[in-house]
C-alpha cells in the first residue's frame, strides 16, 4: 500500500525547513505486527525540539516525527490475540506517528473506546499525563489549596485546569498577552492573569493572600522569579518547558529566606522509573476521562501529512489558542 | 564601667557608612544577667547584609551589629549558677556582638574550654554549623563520594573542606581566581579549580567522571549554571549566598533533562525547626573539634571596636584571604 511518512535526515535550527514528506510502500507484517492507518497526531513542543536537537534524548536518523497518536488497525500479522481490523487504537509513545501509516508490535498498542473523538484521543499520552504527574508528585495538594502555572493557554496548561478542578484545587493562571484570557477563563480557570513585574501584587489580590504552594513555569528567564515570587514559604517550582529559550533566574533570596524548591520534570524520565502499574493507573483513568468529554484540549488547525511543513511552521507560531494535529487521510 | 558598641541607626548601601563606635556606661544588672567582655566577633556577609537591608530578618533599629563571639565573664548578676567570673563564653546568636561589652541572658552562654582559641571559637556559631548541615540535610553522602562548592576560599568554604575530609567526602573546589586556590589546596581540598566556562570538563577531568550529587552555591548569576553543569542526573544544588547580588540562573535542561533540584540553606530557619536536641549534638561536635584544632579558619586582619567602619569596609574588599575580627580591649 502506497502511505505518507514525514521524515528528517538531520537537524537543524530551522524544523520546517529538516522535515518532508516521503512516500514510502508499507512492508509485509511479521508475526505480532499491526499496520495502523494514522487518524490524528499532535505537533508537541518536545516534537519541535526533536527536529532542532534541543530535546533531552534524540531518536537516530533518519527519523519520523511524531511521538504519540491515535490510528485505526488496516492489517494484523499472524499470532496477534485481542486485536480486530477496524479498531481505533493509541499509538506507541514515540513511534514516529507523523504518518498515513506506520507498523507497530501489536502488543504496544491500546484498544480505545469506540466512539471516543480520535482527534482528542490522539493527545493523550503526553500533555495530560504531564499535567497530571505535575499536579501530584511534587507537592500534596488538598481540595481548596492553590498552584499556579504560566502558559496557561498551552495543551499542558489547559489539561492542568481541568484536572485541578476534578481534584478540588484552585488555578491562578498566567498568559503572556491579553488575547489568551478569555480561553484561559472558558477552560475554567480561577484566576487568569497577564504576565507582569508587578504579578506578585495582583496574585495576592486575587487569592485574598492565601498560600501558593506549588508553581509550574514552562517558561524560563525571568518568568521564573515572577512566579517564584508568588509563592508560600517553603513553596516547590517545576520547570517543564523552556519556551522562552532563557535559562530559569531564581533570586538567591527565594532559595535561601523563601525556602523555595526548584525541580523539573520529564515525562520521558517518569516511563522509565513509574511501575507497569503506576503507568497502567494513570492511563486508565486519563482515558475514560477523556472518552467522557471530561479533558479536552483546543485544536487550531489540523493538516495532512503532505503539508508537514507548514503543519510544523505552524506549531511555532505565537499567537494559536489551540493544538496543530497532523491528521491521516481517513 | 565605660565601654563601646558598634551601632546603626539606619541601613544604607554602603555599609560602613551607617555604623559608628558609639560609648556607653554598662548599666547595673538584673538578676540571671551577666557582664561579658567581648574577646572577638567576625564579620559575616550577613552581618553585612543588616547593614544594607538585604538580609531576610532585620532587627529593630538601633541595633548593634554582630551576630556571634567569644567574651569573657567579669560580672555576674545575683541567681546566676553555674558560671564564674573570668570564664570564657559562647554569647548568643544574634546578640549585638561588635561591642567590648554586652550583656546577656546568663542562660544563654554557652561555657568554652579553657585552652581554647578564642579568635577560632569566635566563629563557631555561624560558619561551620552552616557548613555542617549543608552536607548532611540535603543528600545522603556516603565515605568516598564527591561534593562540589563555589567560593571555596570563604568561611564556610574552608569548615566545609574540613568537615568533609572528616567524614571521607572528596571536594571539588572553585575559587574566582587563581591567587585563591593554593590557600583552599592547603585547607585539604581535593581538587581546586578557577571558575570559567569550561568548568564541567575540567571537573569531569579532575574526578574521572565520578558523579558529583551536591553542589553548594554562594555566588549566584551564570556561577549556578556552571555549577549545576557539572552536578549527576538527579544532583542536589543548594544556594546558601548571594555573592554576585545576582539571581541565580539554571537551564531549564538541567531541571527537566537531568532531574536537578535547586534548594536553599539558611541557618536562621534551621534554628526555628530544629530540636534542642539536634542543636545540641551539632554544637557540641564543632566545639570539640574546633577547640582540639580540627576546625579552623584564617582570619585576615583583626580590628577594635574603635575602628568599625575600616573593618566592615575591609570585610567586603575582594582580595582576602580569611575573615575580619573585630576584637576587644583584652
Amino acid at each position: 500500500m502506497q502511505a505518507l511518512k514525514a521524515q528528517y535526515e538531520q537537524r537543524g535550527p530551522v524544523p520546517q525547513d529538516v522535515i518532508k514528506p516521503v512516500p514510502f510502500d508499507t512492508p509485509a507484517l511479521a508475526p505480532g505486527q499491526a499496520l495502523v492507518a494514522v487518524l490524528a497526531a499532535p505537533i508537541n513542543p518536545s516534537d519541535v525540539l526533536m527536529l532542532t536537537g534541543g530535546y533531552g534524548m534524540l531518536p537516530p536518523l533518519p527519523a519520523v516525527g511524531g511521538s504519540e497518536g491515535v490510528g485505526r488497525i488496516v492489517e494484523l500479522g499472524a499470532d496477534v490475540a485481542g486485536l480486530a481490523v477496524g479498531q481505533m487504537v493509541l499509538l506507541p509513545a514515540g513511534s514516529g506517528t507523523w504518518a498515513t501509516h506506520l507498523v507497530a508490535d501489536a502488543r504496544r498498542l491500546v484498544p480505545l473506546p469506540e466512539g471516543a473523538d480520535p482527534q482528542q484521543m490522539a493527545m493523550l499520552t503526553v500533555n495530560p499525563a504531564t499535567a497530571s504527574l505535575m499536579l501530584s508528585e511534587f507537592v500534596d495538594l488538598k481540595p481548596g489549596d492553590w498552584v499556579m502555572q504560566n502558559v496557561a493557554n498551552s495543551g499542558v496548561g489547559g489539561y492542568l485546569i481541568q484536572l485541578a478542578r476534578q481534584r478540588g484545587f484552585r488555578t491562578v493562571n498566567v498568559v503572556r498577552r491579553e488575547g489568551a484570557v478569555a480561553a484561559v477563563q472558558d477552560q475554567g480557570g480561577d484566576v487568569v492573569l497577564v504576565d507582569g513585574d508587578d504579578l506578585h501584587h495582583r496574585v495576592k489580590q486575587a487569592t485574598g493572600g492565601a498560600p501558593v504552594r506549588l508553581g509550574i513555569d514552562a517558561v524560563g528567564g525571568m518568568a521564573t522569579e515572577r512566579l517564584a515570587r508568588c509563592l508560600a514559604e517553603g513553596g516547590t517550582l517545576v520547570n517543564y518547558g523552556l519556551m522562552s529559550g532563557e535559562p530559569c533566574v531564581v533570586s538567591a533570596q527565594s532559595f535561601v529566606f523563601n525556602d523555595l524548591t526548584v525541580r523539573g520534570f520529564w515525562l520521558a524520565k517518569w516511563f522509565r522509573v513509574a511501575t507497569r502499574e503506576q503507568q497502567r493507573a494513570l492511563y486508565g483513568q486519563l482515558t475514560q476521562a477523556m472518552a467522557r468529554g471530561q479533558l479536552k484540549a483546543r485544536i487550531h488547525a489540523t493538516y495532512p501529512v503532505q503539508r508537514i511543513q507548514e503543519a510544523v511552521a505552524a506549531a511555532q507560531a505565537g499567537e494559536r489558542d489551540g493544538k496543530i494535529l497532523v491528521v491521516g487521510q481517513g
